[in-house]
């Protein structure tokens, strides 16, 4: 039996997409799904105050009972506690999964850099209320239950890492920035316009002169602005890429979508699952 | 005589603009001031390529008939020449004032870190389309003719910069960021959600520990979100000052609106203008 706690770090979580989640687990008999309450809280933006997200995350950190930490929802908030969480984790906290994207890959980034755990960029609970939601939920089921088949097709031989563009833009040259050196970086953005996807690429391409490539994921639900762009998503992340001597190695499919895929950070780990 | 260029580093300039300038600018005896014709040009998002941007930018900085080099627009764009403009700088573009904010702080920023000039944050010609947007225009060129009666009223004895925060936060970290330390910072912010605020806070407050201090300038046009963020933008600034061990030294009357009034980069200036 494997045993997954599930916090919210940023934004609340609907109540209705837990109890989706978990008719999909019936279909897993060696996985148990624990919902901390906190999922639920509310306090203005944020799935309760700092202080209530940074309780209910270290409670299903450090519960030896645990095997694997899934966060519920993205929407910010994790940058505000991941400091702290670090500073208190416990010995626990080291032995399981982390598993999220969006705004908690914050925590997968910091936890990365210290090597605390392992770090899996995943579908989360929310995304059940997606269309074809459930298959995105499915994906992370099979994962945990040892069935890799949900795992991002591109990856190779190097270390890797994937990220919301927005969320890899504020992380860098923070101390909670992992060394991201000889590692191939996906990354994936909804809701920007493209110019300010080009001034991300902008950022995170200066910073970054060492990864072994980048790859781009899906930019969906650009806004639609008074002119257009000029060029499409993949031509700006081509345009910095060969500007700061970064390889671009194409597309992934990673995003804020139902289609996004299973990415393990580090050396791929799609064969070591027991 | 004082002869100013000015041209467009990122977005165009609507042409209605330009010639209500021009009228504000006949009460300017003492000012000359001269529109570069690639402040109209359109390519996409921007005024004209990366290529026609440049050279119409380095036109306007390396000729020594020019006093002052003025932004005419942000919008983005800024980011993709600064570097070959640094590089193809001539001593002529060493002798002048720049002026502008909001995308182009990115330029200010950079030419203020190789101490390449005078750098100036305040409004530009588009905002002379704003309500009052005159007052902001007739703010500069009162500055330009030695009237320094515009100056933001909160500035003291330490040196000084301002910023648009998103701006602030796409240079930190990157090879055109100036050293801030010692400097009060100031910054603004226009069409972010309060989460986005909050998330460029964290980022750019990690990454400023030797400031003397952070003022807040206006937020304005913030989106309409699903829900209440919780607290107001002093209180994002006051939080991660406090928890970064930054003073926050309270307003400044910095913004995306016709009020926005002039700081002069480095030490106070107001009283050296001739």
């Amino acid at each position: 039996m494997k045993r997954i706690a599930i916090c919210a770090p940023g934004a609340p979580l609907a109540r209705e997409a837990a109890e989706r989640v978990l008719r999909i687990a019936e279909n897993y008999p060696a996985l148990e799904l624990h919902f901390h309450d906190q999922c639920f809280a509310s306090e203005g933006h944020f799935a309760g105050s700092d202080a209530v997200r940074l309780a209910a995350l270290l409670e299903c950190a450090n519960d030896p009972a645990f095997d694997a930490v899934w966060f519920a929802k993205g929407g910010y908030g994790s940058a505000r506690i991941a400091e702290p969480f670090l500073g208190a984790l416990e010995a626990a906290g080291g032995r399981k999964e982390y598993l999220g994207y969006s705004d908690t890959g914050t925590l997968l980034g910091a936890l990365y850099g210290r090597q605390i755990g392992r770090q899996t960029h995943a579908p989360m609970p929310t995304d059940v209320l997606r269309t074809d939601g459930e298959a995105a939920v499915a994906r992370v089921l099979d994962w945990l239950a040892g069935l890799p088949g949900g795992v991002e097709p591109a990856l190779g031989p190097e270390p890797v890492a994937a990220f919301n563009l927005m969320t890899l833009a504020m992380l860098v040259g923070t101390p909670l920035m992992p060394d991201l050196s000889g590692h191939v970086v996906l990354v994936e953005e909804v809701a920007e316009h493209l110019y300010a996807v080009d001034r991300l690429f902008f950022h995170i391409t200066s910073q970054l002169p060492d990864i072994a490539g980048l790859r781009l994921g899906t930019v969906s639900a650009v806004p639609v602005n008074d002119r257009a762009f000029g060029c499409d998503e993949e031509a700006i992340a081509r345009y910095w890429s060969e500007r700061t001597g970064i390889p671009y190695l194409g597309r992934a499919q990673i995003g804020h979508d139902a289609e996004n895929r299973i990415v393990p950070f580090g050396l791929a780990r799609a064969t070591q699952v027991s």
